[in-house]
């Protein structure tokens, strides 16, 4: 890791390291005192820092007058701020007595990895699109920094992915894997695993792979994807906002979606139901202006409904190819490999190329009339020709000459027939 | 049919008939004289009307200086109308000796159709949202007059149908046929037989279903659907712009699609490839102001290419059940039939009312996040659930009683487990 390292945590760090040591101290407890989507505890902390935050919430310390002005203002009136506060304060204070920051940073240290707080140089600065909403910190395993933006792709869909998902997946986020995306996905079952793995095999990104969880990166939750994120853990990059021990609810899941849309520079639905988490991390997404594409599937799959919601509901776009996805990213990287690589997508793209050497779509007007008006078995005579076509002789004999010279006309005795293209 | 009746054709016509009968007779003329898309034949009937122009066009007679100002000034500049017309009068003399529109009538007559012109009370009025490219006239053989347009869909895609394409055409179009729209389509192999043999089975409109065909009614064209074609002419509708004889050109066929277009009140694209006539249809009816559905599919159908592409570029709306297909149509009437047909397609719509009733959904954040501090199969005490969830303990206990009162939490002995839903 390049900038400030918290692998210096736990060891004497020089007075240097000192302050930004207490801010990490305190972003990591505040990971573990408040729950993701607190916007009371984020106003704090934006109106107050991390240090003065924590000391007040866990009740070591009061607001001054001047602190509790500037959280008012922001919360819209001290009226609405004072009794948030008091809300939040007996919030907090369920799990004050639980917080031993230290032991968090060193234990996460010992599993090689640490927290990433806003104050890094390693920061990714893309979370900061998330506003109020941004983490306070971001717990890590793996190598850091991460990507920046427009060098990452978040692929996400359903938990039961279909064998059409499964397939789509390989082959879109392959590509896009193979053409240096790093590929953000959530270590679900499903379309999550089946993106993480494809790029894990294919990927050229530095890391191929980043996974955010719900829940402590002590854990590797689910179960069945034990060996996949420890895979990441050490060739990737796993993330999460929570600190070792949490456990991924319901509820952390649907926060733990927006850092999936704000850390990619965009996100691709692959399959989705009609309500499901995939939509939710497509609508985070679109919040913050990422761009989202969307695969299309069967009308008759419940798996791409939610595909067809966001279709018809929101400015999400229709991708059918790996170059519309790679189009999605701002400043999106060529696809490196060998030419013609896009073209391994045996949908749009080749139908587009296979029809574009139609030569009988290739004919003007005047060519297909007349190529119209021949028959390929039987040599007709011009003006029988000219009243086929409708064409005055002059014309019709411009267009025979022209189809001659494609090779779709053939003279013999003054008589013409068609040639079928080949 | 009402109004007046080219079944008089060929008989003696009272004095009030005669008239319209010569317009029927320049229309019916005009059908074989002049190819579909040209313009320079369509201003002229629109300047000088058909009997006239019909005299222009063969030889018989000059157009008057005040004739010539009319269509000068339509065509955008006299210089402009002279050339064109000029390269007119050349196309139009190969086909003037074989005019017979009498004999034309006669046989149509025979087949238990005739001719539909502008000027009859029967004419299909949303004919006339195509402008200058108004056909002019309607070749029919069946059930006139045709549905209004507020009556009928257009059903269009591929001729290579897959299995998917079947099962959705026989669904949307069978449901919307079943809700009493007239199914319009193109008579072709894939799609379009499937949307008609439909219609032929399930429909209720007056006609269940219309045929428009690119060559002349007296030959069904693909020979594969004679049979189809056939029942249509005895119960549906076959309309053409083409007389009797007349061969189905590649150009015929895209000019053919506007009528699909402008006949019906909105365009359902099935399944279409990257280069299609169903695209091309589409992009009719989106010029004349018509709503274009279109079903999405796997990316990794090329039958599908087109239906993508269409999605991507233009204002078609993706549709994924019977309802938002009916929703396209202006003045749709609500399904007819048993209530909850519509939920027969198994796909967006039920799986909708499924993800309605998932209970766990409907929980606010603090239900939601009391819930998940739950463990399902052991009981926790109330400071225990207070760390787990963040929250105080009023608040928590607050908590509790509401998911008790759904049925998802259960107490014992002042400690607490969840409920899964049933």
């Amino acid at each position: 890791m390049s900038g400030a390292s918290p692998a210096n945590l736990g060891r004497p760090g020089g007075p240097a390291q000192r302050p930004r040591d207490e801010v990490r101290l305190a972003r990591a407890a505040l990971s573990r005192l408040v729950e993701p989507g607190d916007h009371t505890a984020a106003v704090l902390v934006g109106a107050v820092g991390p240090c003065r935050a924590l000391a007040v919430m866990t009740g070591q310390d009061c607001l001054t007058g001047d602190e509790h002005q500037r959280a008012a203002a922001e919360a819209g009136s001290d009226e609405t701020w004072t009794r948030r506060f008091a809300a939040g304060r007996r919030r907090w204070q369920t799990r004050a007595a639980q917080l031993d920051p230290a032991a968090d940073l060193i234990a996460m240290h010992r599993m090689g990895g640490g927290l990433l707080i806003p104050e890094d140089d390693a920061w990714p600065r893309q979370l900061d699109d998330l506003g109020i909403e941004r983490p306070f910190g971001l717990w890590y395993r793996g190598e850091v920094p991460p990507p920046e933006v427009g060098d990452t792709l978040a692929a996400v869909g359903s938990r039961e992915a279909t064998s059409y998902g499964r397939l789509v997946t390989e082959r879109l986020i392959g590509q896009a894997a193979q053409a240096g995306l790093s590929i953000v996905s959530g270590g679900a079952y499903g379309i999550d695993g089946i993106a993480h793995r494809t790029a894990l095999e294919r990927g050229v990104g530095r890391p191929t792979t980043l996974a955010v969880l719900a829940g402590g990166l002590d854990r590797f939750y689910p179960s069945g994807h034990r060996q996949m994120l420890g895979q990441i853990a050490a060739t990737g990059l796993l993330l999460s906002e929570m600190p070792p021990g949490a456990s991924p609810t319901r509820h952390r899941f649907l926060h733990r979606n927006r850092l999936i849309a704000a850390l990619a520079g965009a996100v691709v639905v692959l399959e989705a139901r009609w309500r499901s988490g995939a939509q939710n991390t497509a609508h985070h997404a679109l919040r913050i202006g990422r761009e989202v594409g969307v695969v299309p599937g069967p009308i008759t799959s419940p798996s791409s409904a939610g595909c067809h919601r966001l279709l018809l509901e929101t400015p999400a776009r229709l991708v059918m190819d790996t170059e519309s996805v790679l189009d999605l990213v701002p400043g999106g990287r060529p696809v490196q490999g060998e030419p013609g690589l896009a073209l391994m997508v045996p949908d749009g793209r080749r139908a587009r190329d296979r029809a574009a050497v139609d030569v009988l779509d290739e004919l003007d007007e005047l060519e297909s009339r007349v190529y119209e008006a021949l028959a390929p078995r039987t040599h007709r005579c011009v003006d029988e020709l000219s009243t086929a076509a409708g064409l005055p002789v002059p014309q019709l004999l411009t267009g025979l000459q022209r189809l001659a010279r494609r090779g779709l006309a053939e003279q013999s005795d003054q008589r013409w027939r068609a040639v079928r293209p080949s």
